[in-house]
């Protein structure tokens, strides 16, 4: 399975319970695209959120956000990791 | 310790040895700013990296990717995360 990372840029000021409401609506739904959302990270100054998943296809990931009320277009395939 | 991402730009058709280099790099230089490299994540068709680091600032973790050669001035403080 591919591995993904997304991006968000509206959630200036969210609050850790906000970033988890939004995690657990996409886990809800992620199994409907074959998606899971294994990650996120928030930083609430700047409002950016980086979002780690594994998916089939961009496409899929995206329409999960979409579902979830949080849609995006910035994703990135990151088939090369390092630890 | 604060937990930070970083967004580099410029690694198009980067390989993964090429990011496991600049890894390491980053891995013998951290300990002098007391950061520490977590992950990298990589998409070498836009050339994007992903580094999720820990430690005291941004300038710290910007200051040792300067010194193992790939700078960058694209990071966030991420204190909110989710799994």
């Amino acid at each position: 399975m591919a591995k993904f990372i997304d991006v968000h840029s509206g959630f200036v000021g969210a609050t850790a319970e906000q970033l988890h409401e939004a995690h657990q609506r996409d886990l809800a739904i992620e199994e409907s695209e074959a998606v899971h959302f294994e990650h996120a990270w928030l930083d609430p100054v700047s409002g950016k959120a980086f979002c780690l998943s594994s998916g089939p296809s961009k496409e899929a990931v995206l329409r999960v956000h979409e579902k979830a009320g949080h849609p995006t277009t910035e994703i990135y395939e990151v088939p090369v990791e390092v630890e």
